[in-house]
């Protein structure tokens, strides 16, 4: 597909796995009745994002979240970039997300690659690292409408992570997030602006909607990036659903009108993405 | 010094080398009054910018404009990153930067590493390449006041330039511009702003004030921004000089607690400066 529609799934986040699950299915299910041929959940979608929840509602793959969200992916027939989950793999947790084909098939697992240990003054504290372990790939789907790359939250920190993936050929990078209320108004909008014009890739975020009962407050303002740096939609801070068209085309157009990608210096840097499993 | 005091200069530029000169030692001179340690001037700012010019205001190092800004750089005992001129050498011409230091000493040139190409639909149009030669060098000079970087307007489009001059020990990098009213709207606050986050360091970039009689209109906004990626000042568009106090432990301070440069996953992927002179 030349043209194909996306939805951001902005969904409340409770403490009840259940409640979350079918609250992340409605939405779903509104999105693809609404003509999504792809649809994005937030980071940690069915879990509070705490460490005292981590170990609680992590699961062996494929779990009861993951069961539900392939036999949704495959009822509506869409591609499901299904936020996160805490994942357990043996004695780890992973923050994950799993992608799913139109025919409810598991086609790719993003483990968020940089763990969030922040600890600000008079702002947000958290250390992710006390609970999850690290992921060590760089994750790109082929699905039927294109490469598609995966980061989770704060891997949208680290400029070279973006850039491997816009090299590996994504042309829409989706970001299950939950940024807060210290680090949202500062960077949340300009580092999903500047990672899409600085590889001239669409980019897509979803985040909880904001609760501030909530230990860790969301940022929510899940949005949708073109190539130019342009905000196509952005969600605010309630429950809410936005759409856009990802006009593949619109890629190579910028590329051309700007030719960043082009002119990288490629004969004075050099990036280099290190594949650990052939260690 | 821990503390230091920065002027951007962001100055009208004629076609008149005579004037344009005078008018960069005043506002120099009015800059180092107020108690500036540090100045900084706009991008080609004793010319025009464009391709028929480079060539008539093009000098061999050290020409009348150099001469001039090492003796303004003495006489008012400053750090002057002299923005940038057309510089002959041979028979090329580069877009160049000269540093000088309190006693008009020459510390370090740049010559603008990624040329201006593009072509933008009902938009800009600009080729640098039909006149100008790309420098290979990544730019850092030693000052009294510590490590400085240099990049040069479009040099700021690519995230591996400015993570290479941190990682070379930059605390401030200081960019002499002339983006456009295609390019300016839609980019240039937020790359200055993201370059210093990604990278938690002091952003400071001059471009020429606003003119609409000229071929190629400069957006201005020159701007200063800290390393948590605010904006201190913006000069808006007319001749201004904006200041700013460079607070060297604030940058250990946000390194400390937003740890990205540490949190960078250099077992996974790899930024490497490739040294062409060494070739």
């Amino acid at each position: 597909m030349q043209k194909y529609k996306i939805a951001v799934v902005q969904m409340s986040v409770v403490d009840n796995k259940f409640e979350n699950i079918k609250k992340a299915k409605d939405m779903i299910k509104k999105a693809a009745e609404n003509g999504a041929n792809l649809v994005v959940l937030p980071e940690i979608f069915n879990s509070p994002y705490s460490n005292s929840c981590f170990p609680v509602y992590a699961e062996k793959f494929p779990g009861e979240t993951s069961m539900e969200m392939m036999a949704i992916a495959k009822e509506y027939s869409i591609i499901l970039v299904a936020g996160s989950i805490p994942e357990r793999d043996g004695n780890k947790i992973f923050n994950t997300s799993y992608i799913y084909n139109e025919f409810g098939e598991l086609i790719g697992r993003h483990r968020k690659v940089h763990l969030f240990d922040i600890n600000i003054k008079d702002g947000q504290y958290f250390k992710e690292s006390e609970v999850l372990t690290a992921g060590d790939n760089f994750t790109i789907v082929e699905t039927s409408v294109g490469k598609i790359g995966i980061g989770i939250c704060y891997d949208v920190r680290f400029p070279e992570y973006f850039r491997i993936l816009s090299e590996m050929g994504a042309e829409l990078i989706l970001l299950p997030a939950a940024f807060n209320m210290t680090t949202g108004p500062a960077h949340w909008e300009i580092s999903l602006r500047m990672r899409a014009v600085d590889n001239q890739v669409y980019i897509a975020a979803a985040a909880p909607a904001r609760d501030e009962e909530q230990s860790y407050i969301s940022y929510a303002n899940s949005m949708i990036v073109d190539p130019w740096g342009k905000v196509l939609e952005n969600a605010g801070i309630n429950e809410n659903i936005i759409y856009s068209f990802i006009d593949r085309k619109k890629i190579s157009e910028v590329r051309e009108q700007l030719p960043l990608i082009k002119h990288r210096r490629k004969d004075l840097y050099e990036l280099k993405a290190i594949n650990l499993s052939d260690k």
